[in-house]
């Protein structure tokens, strides 16, 4: 058992970097070391290098090079978002959906808790699949214009996908800037940035196979935003700091080699998901969003009365890495505020597990999982049966 | 020429990865990968890792683990800083020296200009060694109590250690916060926060043979600071986003490596810069700085009459990395605000060359370089005289 490589089924959280992104970042470590703002040779490599990787970001999603403002990573993204629009454009009001990630959530909170009492915070509605509620977001729109909407393209937790290209047309005809947070969607379904009219969307690398420290603002061209790291003027003005060449380099190749493989990647593990829903179905479990459209990768289930970190726990014992929230979200873990707004009753949503498939989980993993699954469910209802 | 291997005179800008750093980070990007926020084991093994490097960049500065907080970079600590202290506390006055980096300028002036009209921000004077004027530090206190400052630890371009334990005790004494950029000083002098008395303190991986993607701001642990970029709650709250594990781990083992070698490193550069200046004095160069307490490493010159920018090129030629300015302060350098607030005269400042040793230099090297900037300057010479 100790020896039994780990299945790894939670890449929503994060991946494994990929062999092809590790050898095309590995140069740039101890070789093409040089600052990218040196004017000498090793200088101008890495700058060479940031202009390669920013064109094969802007290419995985249709944009031009000069719309792509690296970061550190996604929640820097967000935050260069939120807080850069509203500190440059004074709206009165900020509009996000209820289950945005907390790197969009907090920002927004701050802004209109501590800066400014004219400026507030709405939170769009979901219904209980998930999906932000069309009404809610005329409604909130239609009550104090013009405001800054962000509505993330696809749930980490969920994976349910969001209408944002008809939540950015209904944003703009009020003259609002909108935004999208897709760092989980960009890499399991097709992103464009054009079709989805936004004015800016964050993505990230570490969610496709690149490494952690980099991610990206994608920004409309004439979008004019207040930096949040001031100094050598680096990202055009917008986010200063010596460029953290490996990883955006990386994040560069990920972006690449998602392109290549996306369609070969989503038929697998929507093959893979289709079979693990329809038994965990037959085990009687709940499956979260499970009749919205959803990122094919991402299974959110429950099985009554069994909590999830109780079944986390157990299938970490067995071999398997699955999720009872959202890892990525929390270094202090809490319930979900996802679930608790699609009004799931807090005893069920106690017992959520998130399968969160990648490219490399295989049928025969699947399989075992489900055998995993059904021996440990039996052993807790055995025991609970003797406790009780 | 071609094949000649690069001889590395710019490690103030930015250093090699150290193999045993390298070896360090390896594990972490496809072995050990997983999300330290992840409760199954992947997430723990990176938790860990975490945990180990804080203790390895804590025990190099000689303070507790909880006192480190990690950020993407140097900018984003100092701007962590200087916008966080400045958003909590709701002072009067910032005051930084002339000749700090921009990240330190110019969100300080940022804030000064555009937050808040009672917020002034006042530049301490250097005299023309480069030192911070100690009767103008008084005298900035004394005018509008309490304040915010920060001095650096050691200058970027002229590698001047200024008398930040001094600046520290008058600061406290008025009740001022104060905070020391040591990016430039860290691992090339020893450095002891408490040695210091500040209540914030910045250092960076990239430059001690760490990893771009990774520094820390040190803080007192009384000291409450705004974050900059919210979400998960990561770092105890003042920096949320996945961390940049590898980075991380990197710079752990780039600040023991650090502490292991800087008394043999120190004596090693003390010597090439102490033959390099000679020659260079013989040559009639006007060294900046060089009756002030500096760097051991860093070689800040000038020949009259020859442009920075001209010699950068005709030694990167000659196969010799150096600086004509301070690279990684800008991604649009200009001239350089250390050398006039030095009160050097700009036909002086536009001919300054910076040279910074490192671990891995040789007097061998040292000795290429003065062959090549003397057959550099004579040719030079010639053909300015053919053209006069």
């Amino acid at each position: 058992m100790d020896k039994m490589e780990k299945v790894y089924f939670d890449h929503n959280a994060t991946t494994r970097v990929d062999d092809e992104v590790l050898d095309a970042m590995m140069p740039y470590f101890q070789n093409k070391f040089g600052n990218p703002s040196s004017g000498h040779s090793l200088g101008i490599e890495g700058r060479q290098a940031i202009n390669q990787a920013r064109k094969q970001v802007a290419d995985s999603i249709g944009v031009q090079p000069s719309q792509v403002v690296f970061t550190s990573g996604g929640s820097e993204a967000n935050n260069l978002f939120i807080q850069g629009a509203t500190g440059n454009l004074k709206t009165s009001r900020i509009i996000v959906s209820a289950i945005e990630h907390p790197c969009v959530l907090y920002p927004a909170k701050e802004l209109t808790q501590n800066t400014n009492e004219k400026l507030d915070l709405r939170q769009l509605m979901v219904d209980e699949t998930g999906r932000v509620i069309m009404n809610d977001v005329d409604k909130a729109l239609s009550e104090k214009p013009p405001s800054i909407v962000s509505v993330m393209l696809a749930n980490n937790e969920t994976g349910v996908i969001q209408e944002v290209a008809t939540i950015a047309e209904k944003a703009r005809k009020l003259n609002a800037l909108i935004h999208t947070d897709a760092i989980q969607a960009f890499g399991k379904i097709p992103v464009s940035f054009s079709s989805l009219n936004v004015h800016a969307m964050t993505i990230s690398s570490h969610k496709i196979y690149g490494p952690k420290g980099a991610a990206a603002l994608i920004i409309d061209k004439e979008l004019i935003l207040k930096p949040q790291i001031l100094g050598g003027g680096h990202e055009n003005g917008l986010r200063s700091g010596t460029e953290n060449v490996p990883a955006i380099v990386g994040f560069g190749k990920a972006c690449e080699l998602s392109k290549i493989r996306i369609e070969k990647t989503t038929t697998h593990v929507t093959k893979l998901r289709t079979y693990l829903e329809k038994k965990l179905v037959e085990m009687d479990a709940i499956i979260f969003g499970m009749h919205a459209n959803r990122l094919p990768n991402t299974c959110y289930f429950a099985l009554q009365n069994i909590e999830g970190e109780t079944l986390v726990t157990s299938l970490e014992r067995a071999g398997f890495a699955v999720a009872s929230g959202a890892a990525c979200s929390s270094a202090t873990p809490g319930k979900s505020h996802v679930l608790e707004a699609m009004g799931v009753e807090p005893t069920l949503a106690r017992c959520a597990v998130r399968i969160s498939l990648g490219s490399n989980n295989t049928l025969e993993q699947v399989n075992e999982f489900l055998k995993a699954l059904t021996t440990i469910v039996k052993e807790l209802k055995r025991i609970s049966s003797v406790i009780a």
